[in-house]
């Protein structure tokens, strides 16, 4: 892999809105299947979407597969988190091993699980944990500087992080995976998140900051100060993703937006998990609005500022399961949705074939 | 099949609640799972109520099916349905070849498709349609009455329709089903739907009525006539269920109580689907309560009055897509939801087995 191959210009100037003349196409196909006009609602929306970004009217989603992306984070140091930092490598070991909530959700789907090391604080030996072909090291440093004292990462480190992502999804594109999840590891990593929420969606932050792995009263308010102190600090730029992204971090939210910008580069869909992955989401979106043509949200978290951050990105939740866990889980069980949606799409009779009478 | 085995009384008097231990052992299972105190949110619900109906904490629910209960509604008459009543026949032809929507969303699942003529008014020959062992023949008339002039049908036609349902669904279960999901099919059924679910929840029909397959202004005025009409003619009791059954009809409504009532009887899950499952629902829950400890609302229909249906009967909808097909599609998206909380609950790895770090 070489992170070099691409400048994020030429990434985002490569990437075009969907055609909506596909959306059309499958639209009409639609009308003709055997039931009430549209009477599966969003499913079909959500089939027409997968069509229009695979330029066809029988898209396949059989390879799928989610990028996990860890990494640790220096604003941890402030309190801000209920779990101690070691917890991010150890559940790198939890998902090779197949024990997480990623594992067994990404299984029901019959999606592989990868997970990227883009700067976790522990050195983890893909050979020895049993994860050559499914853990790639890529540390980028070993976690982030504290956000809430000044930037969390340098701009190229932020840039580094976007091409990571990015070339490791355009890998499995070109190995043919059809269909791409974005999750996430890394203690702390609400924080950065709520944090690039406020920044983009102008969000108060009573509004976008929650409890993340369940943090008490205390750590919550060290949370609200540190993201206030990060942003008062920093002075983001909210017309500048890189800019956002370098100064409130993290490595595996840079990683998350890289993915984004494959799919939408490849043309192939991506569903996105919860809070982290939708700063991700966030990030990529100010490099390229467009880049929701290729978007899909798996599910809102039950993290407060969630809801908002979907909406500034004109995403509608497939689930609302009061689901908070993260590592791609609420994608993986939406991905299940997804498929059933397009099943729909290609297997249903039209009313024709089934020799059913049409509307009075 | 003999639908003699068992009178109604001695069904109803066979249920008992669900027993809260299990729930509680459950519990304290998913809270030593590896990750935030019940970060998965309602998964950790449903995967708890199964462990409860089925008292153990290795439920099993590979085996799963769909009764589509099929009938014809004498209210047709009145200008009700925006479709031709010969559909509900060539619509079961169609879910025995395998075009329809619940074919392909119970497929997807793994679950079998039943139907059952519970008053259609074509004669279908199961043999001659591949459909032996798929489509049963349990004709009680060719097609209620008209609701709005009289009773739809007779209280024995209620009962028997009730006791068909819980027979085919006890036959299932004998033979080692483990999850039940109920469809329907019945062009018209939208009608004493929403008929019955004015009387048992006292909603205004304004908030109750919806266009079900899509009806024009002119049908929709009518549909809401005649259903006002019907109740004010029937003057059904809500306090006595087989009387709303009898008086508001139709066949298919009380077969699926009858499925509903199987069960909770022989502590099996029941997924119910939209609006028409809820009416069945409702006529159950009238019959016995306790019927709900038993159920999982697949969905939130589009169809106006469903989440009104729902909120009475303390049922959460698990997914709330737009949808409002009926024939148990909605209840067959929803089981890979139920799979999916299941496994996780069954296959995730404890923090000790992880070796994971607790919370601080």
């Amino acid at each position: 892999m070489g992170t070099d191959s691409f400048t994020l210009k030429e990434i985002i100037k490569g990437i075009k809105p969907v055609d909506e003349k596909w959306t059309e196409k499958a639209n009409e196909r639609t009308s003709q299947l055997v039931m009430p006009t549209r009477a599966l609602g969003r499913l079909h929306d959500i089939s027409e979407k997968i069509c229009a970004i695979c330029k066809t009217l029988k898209p396949s989603i059989n390879h799928k597969a989610f990028l996990v992306m860890a990494a640790d984070h220096g604003v941890v140091e402030e309190g801000v988190s209920a779990y101690p930092q070691e917890v991010t490598g150890e559940m790198i070991k939890t998902f090779l091993n197949g024990g997480a909530g990623i594992s067994v959700l990404a299984g029901q789907v019959h999606a592989d699980v990868f997970v990227v090391d883009m700067g976790i604080i522990a050195d983890l030996d893909p050979v020895s944990l049993n994860g050559k072909d499914r853990l790639f090291i890529h540390k980028i440093a070993r976690g982030t500087a504290n956000l809430s004292r000044g930037p969390a990462m340098t701009r190229e480190e932020a840039d580094k992080a976007i091409l990571t992502g990015f070339q490791l999804a355009t890998d499995l594109f070109s190995k043919g995976l059809e269909m791409l999840g974005t999750g996430d590891m890394g203690i702390g990593n609400t924080t950065p998140s709520a944090a690039i929420g406020a920044v983009f969606t102008k969000t108060a932050l009573e509004e976008m900051v929650g409890r993340g792995t369940g943090v008490n009263d205390d750590g919550f308010l060290k949370k609200q100060t540190a993201i206030q102190k990060g942003i008062e600090v920093n002075q983001p730029d909210s017309n500048d993703g890189l800019d956002v992204l370098s100064k409130l971090g993290g490595f595996e939210i840079g990683g998350i937006a890289g993915c984004i910008l494959a799919g939408a580069y490849h043309g192939r869909p991506v569903v996105i998990d919860g809070f982290i992955s939708t700063a991700g989401a966030l990030v990529a979106h100010s490099l390229c609005p467009v880049v929701t043509d290729y978007l899909f949200a798996g599910h809102c978290s039950e993290e407060t500022g969630h809801r908002a951050m979907l909406k500034y990105l004109g995403l509608e939740p497939i689930l609302d399961l009061g689901m908070r866990l993260g590592e791609g889980s609420g994608g993986a069980l939406a991905m299940g949705i997804i498929e059933g949606a397009l099943k729909i799409f290609t297997d249903m009779l039209t009313f024709d074939q089934a020799g059913v009478s049409h509307k009075q």
